[in-house]
């Protein structure tokens, strides 16, 4: 088969590099249609993917120069694989964070990223949002999209209406009342962090939902930095040190 | 005179966007040297940069179509300054935040961002880095870059050399024996906080300097983005709440 340039209506996506290639042979081997080299793939990285892809009864095609130039992101990307998109459970047990129509694709992979460095293994997304599948976003993560489940509801009530546990809900933002540092971080439940949108941040709706919280910052900018903003309260909420 | 795409050798660099512009307005308007605008320019936006522009006897070009179309990085950006670029000096009995060799445009910028965001006002860069005038460090920082001071070194030593008043200094380094949470963030002296490339981090030589500290993560990911770590250190010794 002859793959084109990635587009969101497509049912797989392509993952680019060999670090993040062997990461996903050993996440998804199921999901992995094939993967495909240029020659000037080190032999290094070569031999391991060769390896990786017979173990898993994966395809690998090398030295398919015009292949890898026609889908790649960037003109080091020497290899990539074709990978099923598949749909994730979440686990009602744990914490989640909850993103609100993240928008931007470099944010939505560095917070996916940052989210498994602190454990934090359950990802839902409420409403319109960057494309997770998008080889921009899997690159930003780094390839931790994999490791991590994600899950999509329509609305808040959606995701409020799955979760059977009794959990801790932080919603952040401008305007609430408590700042982070005032919130002791060991906590008996399960908690939701949740984050709004880039640009126009959690609407007022979120008032009525768990507990508000802002991070404090000087006056000279107007807000953080989405990615930021979480990683900063993922971190707060991260104990295992 | 017909500016063309910018290159880290001009002298000059260009801001694009009206809050960005009427920002540098603001803040450097002695090393302004001219603005043009695309037709498509909203009209208020066009009228709060005209007055601006009047106030400050800055030269307002509008209507400036094919110049505008010709260096912008956005299709979306319909008015630019042109920007001498200066140098800053660095306040000796502030906190530092200093950076050796960052090599990413879109981190230097969002950290110079969060920097400000938390009063941390000096910024030092140590040996070659991205450059901290091109317009796309410019746009991630939101124009941060022109409220706060930027100095560069070649080496560390000339950053010390250059310090006259004692202070506290925090090097993040991979395998140090102390969490950020272990440090009381309450400190008489004025602080230094020392975040090293994204892909080497600090070398060795910087063992012997200050103390080390790590942010724990969890084993699935290698290390934390530079811009997550280093606005993570920033908001634990951001006192102000």
């Amino acid at each position: 088969m002859k793959y084109k340039k990635y587009k969101k209506e497509f049912d797989y996506t392509y993952v680019f590099g060999s670090f993040a290639v062997l990461n996903a042979i050993n996440s998804h081997a199921n999901e992995i249609v094939e993967v495909y080299s240029h020659e000037k793939l080190s032999q290094n990285s070569l031999e391991i993917i060769e390896k990786a892809c017979l173990d898993n009864k994966i395809t690998f095609i090398q030295g398919a120069n015009k292949q890898v130039e026609r889908v790649r992101l960037r003109e080091s990307d020497f290899v990539f694989a074709i990978i099923k998109k598949y749909s994730d459970e979440i686990e009602d047990n744990q914490n989640h964070i909850v993103l609100d129509r993240p928008s931007d694709m470099g944010n939505l992979g560095t917070i996916i990223r940052t989210a498994l460095g602190f454990n934090y293994k359950n990802i839902v997304i409420i409403g319109d949002s960057a494309d997770y599948f998008n080889p921009k976003t899997i690159r930003s993560s780094m390839g931790a999209v994999f490791d991590v489940n994600v899950k999509k509801f329509k609305t808040y009530k959606d995701y409020q209406n799955y979760c059977k546990i009794d959990r801790e809900i932080f919603c952040f933002m401008l305007g609430a009342k408590t700042e982070l540092r005032e919130i002791d971080s060991r906590i008996s439940k399960p908690i939701s962090l949740v984050f709004g949108n880039e640009s126009s941040g959690l609407d007022e709706s979120y008032k009525n939902v768990g507990r508000s919280v802002y991070i404090k910052n000087s006056e000279k900018i107007d807000s953080l930095n989405l990615s930021i903003a979480a990683s900063i309260a993922m971190y707060h909420f991260f104990l295992d040190i």
